[in-house]
């Protein structure tokens, strides 16, 4: 892992992209270990591209690999980012009273599953800082005033400057405001309940469970300034029938949330996931 | 199944009700096969139960085991209805110019799946005529005049009449009207797309392609008067990705409304459904 | 749940026995919850009950009820068994040194899903000791000599005795006899990873790697002398492919063992299921 | 499609194959639409590659791209195979009395999904010669004297000759010996029923449904001189419980295997699978 980069590109598609990149990195001696690649339509579309490769030394040779790559990034109009598998993000998962999210995300960290940092946990209510504590995570209490929520968003900003790479909202209950989300652009993980039909409204749960659904899912998106309408990363569902009441919809609910946001966190750290327009591609 | 018989039952909820139905078929020299039975809530819910039985000679014993039964639905204040394997659901099915609906029907009649018989193919347009003819079944072709809906559904519902136990809309294309479903209460099966999240508006493909979702998905349900919001019946879904171009979205979501209508189908025909407000219960 | 009661019953199918059960508790008081039967064959097989039903005072009227309906279940020749959803079961947890199933059933009670109490955890190896200590169960460390089984098992059924009535092998990985077996009957819960096709001999992930399957599963079932080839409770699977490596496939597997175990051993503890033959009824 | 080629490789891994290849296709004038690469291992493992292109004019320029694209090939070691999507291959249905698998073939050919040629049906049995003769395909009935296999092979090998790219044993139900696969290495699919455990000898759904399995599914692969240990191409699995009888499994595990089937097939006419040892890369 301590030779492993990524390169995630996009740009307007044309022949010789994939002939130019994997040229340079045969010519920096890197040998490429697993490369994806999508058009978004073979005439004229955008291109994607997801390069993993290994190369000794490569945190020595990081910079001088970024300074060389730009000329070529450059003459095809690329949005690019290199990164180092060994430089883990650093996550702030933001959360409310339900603990099942976090200790997922948690338990991911344990097992391997998750290669990342857990910088902080924030919330604004004190429920899960004993959970933080045990875990030897910095526990930030920030309350939110529901009429000055910037208030509250200018501290959790100021608090993750510079030490937080991705944040994800794990069951946070608060809706962010563009003024948060503009500090981290396809950068805010959320994950909400999904239902065939879509209930909009107070108590979703309540309404599939009157209208009687036969499925009920998650969805993991990044957090737009139209909040639940933003990139999806990953949906999950599972079947139910007329003999879970209320409380079993949620409970199985909260499972698959709890699998559906662990997927696209990991997917997010391992670079898998480039945005275009309102939509992901998942290289995983 | 020339002796098969099932009961199906909703009352408000009280002791004895298992005991009382139990009881009368004993009597009544049935052997109970399969039952089941679901309280929406067990103090002052409703009370739901399927019973299938077998008894010799059923067919001849029928109107004297209703005339008996009467008595205790009475007691128990029931909406009850005792149905006879062997007397075989007439289906109209109604299409547009899409046959996988259709053609998966027909297969499944064919394979025995779907113990019904197919009355009629009921169609605005002329494309599935050959295939009817080939299975030898009687189709229709009546055109729908968008400004007078009325006069159409006038025809479908005389043709229909004294013909028809269930209607399956096997992609028609068409909203059907108050006026068509009264005639069918609860006997009407519609198949849609479903999307999480939903998509309102025209071209929901296109809207789904859009936000990459991951799962797409198809509802089967019984129509009512606002046409998509009837009581669900089931739901199916599959995984997609980026990969998955407009054109491959719609054919998976050919394929999952296959399974689901045919499922939906076959469940109605066996009598395994009671609907309960705006929900079902499914005794599969 | 202090007033819930459950019946178990099976026997020989014959008409009345719904009947009589259900005159039976309606003339005790009690309303039926639920009600689930299953019949092997409709002409001469066995018959298979659930009864989940409501009942003031019932842990005053226990003894009471059982000793009212044994002659009724005389005159059946019924198997059956009656508890009290307040009585929660004891569970030992056998480990050895993978933590992710014994986390999983700890996870289930705290939330609520799993009502049953953790009398102890026994393992081979010290490696779950702290895990317990902060959950305040009681480990007990017994080390297996594998050229006399027979002796820690004696230590561990001395252990148990009187205090539990549910053992779990969370990843045990050593083979229990059949004299552990004999103590406890359809009352030793285990879970084994699974493959389409089944892989025999050692490193089932490396053969499984190998072969290149696309499903990996797992399978929880009832301990029998033949070990792994005892009643089956629950399975799950999901998909893989070529991009998953040798100890991807390990990792997905442990998710699905945690999925698998945790619903069989709720199901068990909730008198959910029914063994008969080699084989299980659930009604879940 | 008419200017869509695809290049399939498999070689020794070490640098600059990537950067080849794409340069290969930027020279010729072609636009990589999609790219799949995959190493067995990065460190000296087996490369393998699908390079799905568009050139203008591809059918002209065929033999002049296989010829300048050899010595590159040869460099590298590489095996490759470079088709054109215009070219339809050519298959061989080989069936029994069971029609399932052969319907949802030529269903799949009529909706589109399926882009290829149904050249022949071949049948030990007449059963399944009138749907071959509505969908006017060439029917072939070679039955099959169990002590001298290879009498019928010989019959059934001459008459592809030249006609055929691909074998589907779509339930053919007899095992086809060396001396056929050997004409036809990794172009020969099965199908066949698989369950979790596997069940050995006669009768498996028997097995399976005495085992109470909770899972059945089928698996779809390669046939070799091991005729059921090929390498997998796709399964897939369904859940079961014990309402489900010995018919129920049966025709549930039909519908599986149609699709699987259906899905292997499609793949290997679009040049998506690698086989790899006893393994396949599937590329979808």
């Amino acid at each position: 892992m301590n030779e492993i980069g990524r390169i995630l590109i996009s740009c307007q598609d044309r022949p010789g992209i994939v002939a130019a990149v994997s040229k340079f990195l045969y010519e920096q001696g890197a040998n490429i270990v697993h490369s994806d690649q999508h058009t978004s339509d073979p005439t004229g579309g955008t291109f994607f591209m997801r390069v993993e490769f290994q190369l000794s030394d490569i945190t020595d040779k990081e910079e001088k690999l970024k300074s060389l790559f730009t000329p070529l990034g450059d003459h095809f109009g690329m949005a690019w980012n290199l990164s180092l598998a060994s430089r883990k993000k650093r996550i702030a998962i933001f959360v409310s009273k339900a603990e099942h999210a976090l200790r997922e995300l948690l338990w991911r960290k344990h097992s391997g599953d998750l290669s990342a940092d857990i910088a902080m946990i924030v919330s604004n209510h004190p429920d899960l800082e004993n959970l933080a504590a045990r875990e030897e995570i910095p526990f930030h209490l920030i309350s939110v005033d529901k009429n000055d929520k910037q208030k509250a968003e200018e501290r959790q900003i100021a608090l993750m400057s510079g030490k937080v790479d991705l944040v994800v909202l794990a069951r946070y209950m608060q809706i962010v405001t563009p003024y948060f989300i503009k500090h981290y652009p396809n950068k805010v993980i959320n994950i909400h309940h999904s239902f065939l039909p879509a209930f909009v409204g107070a108590n979703p749960y309540l309404q599939a469970y009157e209208r009687g659904v036969k499925l009920i899912g998650a969805t993991a998106h990044y957090a737009t300034e139209d909040l639940d309408a933003g990139p999806i990363i990953d949906q999950g569902v599972e079947r139910v029938d007329h003999r879970q009441g209320l409380d079993a919809l949620k409970r199985i609910g909260q499972y698959i949330e709890r699998m559906v946001l662990a997927r696209a966190v990991i997917w997010h750290v391992e670079d898998r996931i480039l945005v275009y327009g309102n939509k992901t591609i998942v290289f995983n």
